[in-house]
């Protein structure tokens, strides 16, 4: 398969649907509106949804169905950009070339913007999924676990606590498993959950997910270290202006670039439970994401 | 039915539970637990898990069941309390004589226990209810209809967009009611689903949530500017100071008074619906409520 283009192909779906049940900018209060869909529409690669989607169809077909727990994985990863570009946070003006939602709204409205987009999250699972409800019980206890203080968020307040700190390398694997690695291997192992995969494969997944997680992340630093203002659309070396704890910062570079085929490798090793080819694709979109260049 | 002593009691009770499902402060990130764990012990009525509470009483037995429920409106609450005292909305240092989440562990970690506390209660109500899954989904769907765009946030964000505009009843209303309002109204109506009330007793409810509501936040209000410092826990008088929008600054203290009356009355009349028994309960509940002078 050709990953990009399927990315960019579901990345369209979603986008038709997240404006399809997100309120119109006419109603009120319309600014909160405009606020809410300006950072779920500036872009990105809607990663987290697609590897949902991408793992449901090695298991099923009809992914239609998974769309509101896609758009939900979306709508959380939203909101946590939003709330981490603030002052008190990263104090981000530019998120994917574009002003951060404070820039255009201010602190008040945009925090408020990524809450709704948290809550929001939460009520489309519940309201539109037409899975078992107890499956989709489930997949909620997974999302907010990921997104909470075991998860994304806890790593955000490590990564914030250790400002300043000397960095440690166990301490820096916490905050990358914690605060990008717990998405994106719960979005995996979402995917294997609503289609009721067997335990092994569930397993196999979860544990591919969560070497992808690490691994995405090491990338992203090695990017900010050598990628340009054009292809990141954020300044380059932001992250080492602002003393930010990242892997080549930590290791240099060449350590790094190894250290993120090691993670590769691991996530293509999990992948020895699922069967041919299932096994093909997931190791494709590994790939692809390990290797790329924005 | 002493109210007063009831309340306590189920506050007791509800904090026993918190405290049983929250991590303790010694597990890592030790600080992130403390910041969650200090504002949602830091005290309060416990207002929406006692309605819950008592609405689930009138049809059922066992209210221990409602507990992840009742806990989850309050973190929910808590989440909105930590979020409206950041210096990017009300800037409040105290809260219930206390010093606000922010004023302790700074915006960045307040905001993300905020976040936390947010998400947390999602994941509880979805991992711990043992009512049918079906119903638990509903219950969800309720709880973030009432925190989000259409309900909490969107009535925080009216009232941060109207701050130096004109004031209209209309405007105030609509902050009243979302702001407050839908939580007290989500509070009541949960009660009556997780019991599987008939519609009619499920609708008297939920009108009955809906002005007690209103009545409750009138009544806050007319408490800041009548109030005292020991009594209220904050400054009395700091709505004023702040231009915030208030019953007392729109309509003077008098109509206030009556307004709320009017409030209370209408949520007593929405009991017609139900049993004489039921009915004299949330009678009580309600001129407690609307009567109280903290």
């Amino acid at each position: 398969m050709n990953v990009s283009s399927e990315m960019d192909k579901f990345a369209r779906k979603l986008e038709r649907y997240l404006d399809e049940i997100l309120p119109k900018e006419e109603h009120f209060p319309r600014e909160f509106h405009r606020a809410i869909r300006y950072s779920l529409f500036v872009g990105g690669k809607r990663l987290r949804p697609f590897l949902l989607e991408a793992v449901y169809s090695l298991f099923r077909k009809e992914s239609e169905r998974v769309l509101p727990f896609a758009a939900a994985l979306e709508m959380v990863h939203t909101y946590s950009l939003i709330h981490d570009d603030l002052p008190c946070m990263d104090n981000d003006a530019l998120r994917r070339g574009k002003p951060t939602n404070h820039m255009v709204f201010g602190e008040a409205k945009a925090m408020l913007a990524g809450d709704s987009l948290l809550t929001y999250a939460f009520e489309l699972m519940a309201s539109r999924s037409d899975f078992e409800p107890s499956v989709t019980l489930e997949a909620i206890t997974l999302l907010a676990g990921a997104a909470g203080f075991r998860g994304m968020a806890g790593g955000q307040f490590v990564d914030i606590d250790s400002e300043g700190k000397e960095m440690t390398q166990p301490l820096l694997e916490y905050i990358h498993t914690h605060k990008t690695g717990e998405m994106i291997r719960a979005a995996c192992l979402m995917g294997a959950l609503l289609a009721s995969a067997p335990d092994k494969e569930k397993e196999a997944v979860n544990e591919y997910g969560k070497w992808l997680g690490l691994a995405f992340q090491i990338r992203d630093d090695i990017l900010d270290c050598t990628g340009t203002a054009r292809q990141l659309g954020k300044s380059p070396g932001k992250d080492k202006k602002s003393g930010k704890a990242t892997y080549p910062a930590l290791f240099g570079l060449e350590t790094s670039l190894h250290l993120a085929e090691e993670a590769t490798s691991k996530a293509l090793s999990a992948l020895d439970g699922l069967g041919k080819t299932k096994k093909e694709v997931l190791e494709e979109v590994a790939l692809f994401l390990c290797s790329r260049e924005t």
